[in-house]
């Protein structure tokens, strides 16, 4: 076993402290990583204090990891000391049937997220990134482009997969017109990618205060749904919506904004039920799907993808004694546009 | 102008009664057709009695109308003299962009629906086929192939178009497990057609009442939703679930019977919101999603491969004078599983 040291919530109800834990001892098909940045997700506070129930304490939480390779077992072929790595939401998944070549592993039971999750042994808890190390299977490793800087790119092995992954299989490219709700964390890396991939892309943020940025990071229009005029103007014109926020808005409203056959998509859970009604769909062929992170394969191919088009996350870089304030910050969407946390800082403490 | 008898809805709130009105004098490109048939459509009762708020009277309903060819314009190339047609849901359209190529013209506006709508030249009320005859543009007249009965061919203009069209644009066939909710007029052309496609059918239906009808028109398997037991057995289990019933059910639960992948697809409009959990779309990315219909080249389509496969609806031929009391049975569900008026009645009238 060898010593972590990280930041662990330990109850639902107290901030995140410095938390010292056991890492297994590598085997042979283990990749060992030195943290360098983690990302700071939404989700890594609802679990850090049990918003969705299903919390076990203590909890080193954190999904965007990146850093450099230190040790790899002995089976290990694709990883060697010195490589820049990343780590996603999960660390383990079922292999008994074919979905893993399918792309589908994450959507299968049996998949062991990177914390607040159990491993394949079914008792071992897995702690996740706001820590100096982590020991991870070779196949649930992923290469980081040796272009993109190591902070920004930690945002993408979560809030990139997430939009990268719809904006895929929904086919967003040339001649496709596709809006992004929410300007946040999500949805920066939405108009990012979307735009990459050649769409036309609008964003539908409540206000136009993020207006500036929006264009700037590839957004071709910019709209307030404040605004009762932008649910006029805009009704029929998209292909595919991605709805970042997990807010209650009018979602008849926004499905009322696609075109036939377009594909109105959530990769936020809102708490409440989403009453769409039939009327929105059926006389235009529409529909409402949800999507969820992505496969290890379709996260390389993202990654690929933002290396060749130098595309990373817009960050505020943090020091993890300030992860506390930064969790209220991010509760109250102050944040432009993901907190990474510096992992250097944790021999500061 | 032609001198037309049907039955005609005078006010919501009266029963239909015999009504006398104009057909036109058949255009170059038009198609005269003396009814023999016509199916009666739960729709027809919603817009007789206003339910949908947008009524016109007097008011002929009827939209799965079939008979034989009386007359024919110059220029119509399809048609002539004698030749079985049928009408469906819709007899115009707008043709001012490509939509109708692309087989999306029922999702456009300008449809001109074949009664309670009103014609291209915004002033003359469509009349449907509860009456002797029709007059229709030869664009929007359908074949019906030789081998099929008429009567129990008529509910194929609309019952079977509304299945057929969800079913292979969401590609039902072998391989993949279709389920239907509802065992109805819709619900039962979902079954013969969907099994016609090659795909393994489960209907749920309420209870088990009609399980041997369900498992003689092609189903294979057959569960009653008023049992909890169904709902675990099927999680998981679909690549597609058609909807046909109106009614407020556990929509969730419903979709949780879904694969990944899985599309469940309301055909009907049910009065009230459908309130959808994110939990149930985004960790399988499954969608739920809408259909009406089918465009005039794909209900030729569907009337062919019904041909092929010797579908047809089953059906309890009426006289026209027994519409009210057809109505009072379509909306207790006591009819095995469409009317259909034989128009010779009218003569007995």
């Amino acid at each position: 076993m060898a010593i972590a040291r990280g930041y662990a919530a330990t109850d639902a109800s107290k901030p995140l402290t410095p938390f010292t834990f056991e890492r297994r001892e590598p085997r042979d098909d283990d990749v060992v990583i030195d943290i360098k940045y983690c990302g700071v997700c939404h989700s890594d506070i609802h679990q850090a204090r049990n918003e969705w129930g299903n919390s076990a304490f203590p909890m080193v939480p954190g999904h965007e990891i990146v850093g450099i390779v230190t040790a790899v077992g002995s089976k290990v072929t694709k990883f060697k000391v010195g490589d820049r790595a990343g780590v996603g939401c999960f660390v383990d998944s079922c292999t008994t049937c074919a979905t893993r070549d399918l792309d589908l592993e994450h959507y299968m039971p049996g998949l062991v997220v990177t914390y607040n999750g159990v491993e394949a042994d079914g008792k071992t808890a897995t702690q996740g990134g706001y820590s100096d190390s982590i020991v991870v299977k070779e196949g649930y490793v992923l290469s980081i482009p040796e272009n993109l800087p190591l902070d920004a790119a930690a945002p993408l092995l979560c809030a990139g997969i997430t939009l990268y992954s719809p904006l895929r299989h929904w086919k967003a490219g040339p001649g496709k017109k596709v809006a992004i709700v929410g300007m946040g964390g999500l949805g920066h890396m939405g108009v990012k990618l979307a735009h990459a991939m050649g769409a036309d892309v609008t964003v539908l943020s409540q206000t136009l205060s993020k207006k500036e940025d929006g264009l700037k990071l590839g957004a071709d229009h910019y709209y307030a749904t404040n605004d009762p005029e932008t649910f006029k103007t805009l009704q029929g014109q998209f292909d595919l919506i991605i709805c970042t926020v997990a807010a209650e808005i009018d979602w008849n409203a926004y499905v009322n904004l696609l075109k036939v056959d377009g594909n109105f998509v959530l990769v936020g859970i809102p708490e409440n039920a989403v009453p769409v009604h039939a009327f929105a769909l059926v006389p235009a062929r529409r529909s409402i799907s949800g999507s969820m992170i992505g496969s290890i394969k379709e996260t390389q191919e993202m990654l690929d993808f933002c290396g060749e088009h130098d595309i990373v996350s817009e960050i505020e870089t943090i020091r993890i004694q300030e992860i506390n304030e930064a969790y209220e910050r991010v509760v109250k969407s102050d944040v432009r546009y993901r907190f990474v946390i510096d992992m250097a800082s944790l021999d500061a403490a």
